[in-house]
């Protein structure tokens, strides 16, 4: 069957408090997209943030030892307290050189920053952070706008991620509700051994890369709905996008 | 502009020597699907290796001495004809534990096993190794393809690889030809410096992602197109999927 990738315009500038199921569900009216069982709600992180307040004001934050000395860092000086965010946002440092931070972040994603960023639509001297729980942010979207349009529906809260050993970024699930985060495509028998090897393939990344070639940066498309894809819903439980993250003890490209 | 991922059914099972342009351009002639500019054409690695005869006969391979070490170790044995072919697939190890050999090979990507496979539709005995150089494949079945439909089209030949952090497997580009491996969105300062930070997204592995999503395991689809995405033709000698190596230099997450 062939999927879609949906981009939906007319997604207004979120701002800290806007309902966002409501302000996605009328531009998925406006654009006659709409939903229908089995469509996923792909959203990007910084609307998720910004309606969730998810943000830091610089000029309330006071920078740590740390975090000064790192500014201090690098090639140019970089402002200590936008360091003291990403370190409070920040659970490991995995990578300090060259005046980049690669950080593991509270809730286990491993990124740039730990995903402190700066952004269209916010007041100049304010970041976005990663919202505080993306699994209850994408719940709490796939209630309100199964609700509204009566379907059944995942929604994947998504956002733009480098990778080791590979150049470019990709887009990938920070959070997702209903759809099932992994899928299980059955065993074969591994290479040359008697052990099971199971083909888990990451659908909600899947789901978010897709996505990704719609939202691009600078197109101002901030949802997208993906329409077509196999999956069967998770129910209530089966777990987020927290289950894509993998322990440090199974890890073994670590 | 939406986005359609189109499997293509009916490509039969592939063997040594078959030309594989003619047999996916008679797929996508059966199935209606046909070629227009823009479109890319994925293609799962394992026909392509099949129809390149990169094979390895088991009964041919003589372990060394490393590879009947390896053998040996994990909870069970393996075969250490297996492993010999893996190693010969590698120019470095990344992770040699509980069993599972994780390497970089000679095209630097790192990957479980080299990816050197067991596949449905060779003999018992024979595996499949990646093809020796995947961007040519790419560019071949462009050039066949393109003439045939008379479009502008690119090619991406696909695999499906694990990731250091995260669960799960997503299809990646191991090779491509006529689109650009990487898409630069442009520039924003980076935050709360004065360096200009690149939004440079890796646009094969996007596709190749995405085309994942109804290349399924057990489905028996190995070609799939992705039509509507945004891109420009790259020029002759752009650079392939080669250019998603990272170099151990520039990679902040090893």
């Amino acid at each position: 069957m062939t999927i879609a990738i949906i981009p939906v315009p007319g997604v207004p500038m979120v701002t800290e408090g806007m309902p966002l199921a409501e302000v996605v569900g009328d531009a998925l009216a406006a654009a006659r997209v709409g939903l229908k069982d089995g469509d996923v709600v792909a959203v990007c992180q910084k609307v998720v943030s910004k309606a969730e307040g998810a943000l830091a004001v610089l000029a309330e934050v006071e920078p740590s030892a740390f975090a000064d000395t790192l500014a201090a860092q690098g090639e140019m000086a970089r402002d200590a307290r936008v360091l003291e965010v990403v370190l409070r946002e920040s659970a490991r440092i995995v990578r300090n050189d060259r005046g980049h931070l690669i950080t593991e972040t509270h809730h286990g994603y491993v990124c740039a920053n730990a995903g402190v960023d700066q952004s269209n639509g916010v007041a100049e001297g304010v970041l976005t952070l990663l919202p505080r729980d993306p699994d209850r942010s994408a719940e709490e979207l796939r209630r309100d706008l199964a609700d509204r349009f009566g379907s059944a529906i995942g929604v994947v809260v998504t956002d733009t991620f480098g990778r080791p050993w590979r150049e470019g970024l990709v887009d990938v699930a920070i959070g997702c509700a209903g759809l099932p985060p992994l899928i299980d495509h059955g065993g074969t028998l591994d290479l040359g051994g008697r052990e099971l090897r199971h083909t888990v393939m990451a659908f909600a990344d899947q789901i978010a890369t897709a996505a990704g070639l719609v939202m691009e940066k600078g197109a101002g498309i901030a949802v997208a709905i993906v329409r077509g894809a196999r999956w069967t819903p998770a129910p209530p439980g089966a777990g987020g996008a927290k289950r894509l993250v993998r322990g440090a003890e199974f890890d073994l490209f670590r």
